[in-house]
């Protein structure tokens, strides 16, 4: 299969890379790096992407910025980089997609553990991760050709835990090549409409 | 208590206007009618509105638009329309209303049935309820003073069938007098973070 991976170059996006090329063939993507540049805030950078890379049969999104603050300071200005980039950056990703996907291809979407439990600052990463979770479900019952499409909901990643641990406190970490297997179950297995919870013990 | 319905000339709204007048001030709130008028897509109006009000103890928000579209056409103003409206237009409310509210008061918003129960045309609406609830679940561990947030989820109320009916082939409805009682529960009850879901047997 030919399979495309936007954040290619992070810390799961390379774990889950470096596993699908035992198999498959992998676009590399990135905002500035990889094969291809895609920003998926920016429509037509995903139209002009995928038209370079032609017909696939997965696509992952492990990408997907929004803004960390507390729900009394937060501004609209912050909310926004949220909706356009994790909501609906992988929304219009996955839109687009399907006019490049082959039939029983899959999209594989980005949210994460504070939909499920809030965190401090993380309203809008709460907020805009349900969001996405909602939309997959949702979304699922629409596509066409036998098109599937999941989210991968990971806790913070063992890797991270230097730079992001202070906001997880007691939170359970797990290796990116743990978290990097639900993006295969979702690209390579039958499930449609769910999110993978990359999480255990919280 | 003083409680303020934003919506209060709607289905929903007046039956939640009617049960909480019988023990409670109401101020009624609404895009063009009411005592005070307040548009949630335009944070200027409801800061202009409270001001107006003063301190409260409970405020409802029985409004929120959102644009129903199949998947495949729906266009990022469509979005929009919604991401103003049912989300940011009732995070900005809730954000707003912190300084309006008296210790211990109540937010209450609305998503809708369509967050766990796609329909047709659905998807932005059931991404954004999804949203909603995920924010209303998040930021009540943030709130201070004893204020509490939930939102309910209605399912389409009998009085709208003639009009909303086919969207929702073979749902229950139910009376907006009964779907009244969730946001009474929400104001004058103890419960924080959660969603009523004012549907049974979907």
């Amino acid at each position: 299969m030919k399979i495309l991976v936007i954040g290619a170059a992070g810390t799961i996006g390379s774990e889950v890379t470096q596993a699908l090329q035992e198999q498959h063939e992998v676009v590399m993507a990135g905002k500035s790096s990889g094969d291809v540049q895609i920003d998926i805030t920016d429509p037509n950078s995903i139209h002009a992407a995928l038209d370079k890379i032609g017909k696939l049969d997965g696509i992952i999104c492990a990408a997907g910025d929004v803004v960390f603050n507390t729900f009394e300071k937060i501004s609209r200005e912050e909310w926004d980089v949220g909706i356009n980039s994790r909501l609906m950056g992988q929304v219009n990703l996955a839109q687009i997609a399907l006019s490049y996907l082959n039939d029983n291809g899959s999209i594989t979407l980005t949210s994460g553990i504070v939909a499920d439990y809030p965190i401090a600052y993380g309203v809008s990463a709460a907020t805009l991760n349900g969001a996405l979770e909602h939309f997959v479900m949702a979304v699922s019952h629409e596509l066409p050709r036998g098109i599937r499409i999941n989210a991968v909901s990971p806790t913070v990643v063992s890797e991270s835990l230097a730079t992001y641990g202070d906001y997880f406190p007691g939170f359970h970490s797990m290796a990116a090549k743990d978290v990097a297997k639900s993006y295969l179950r979702s690209t390579l297995g039958i499930e449609n409409g769910q999110t993978f919870k990359a999480f255990a013990g919280n």
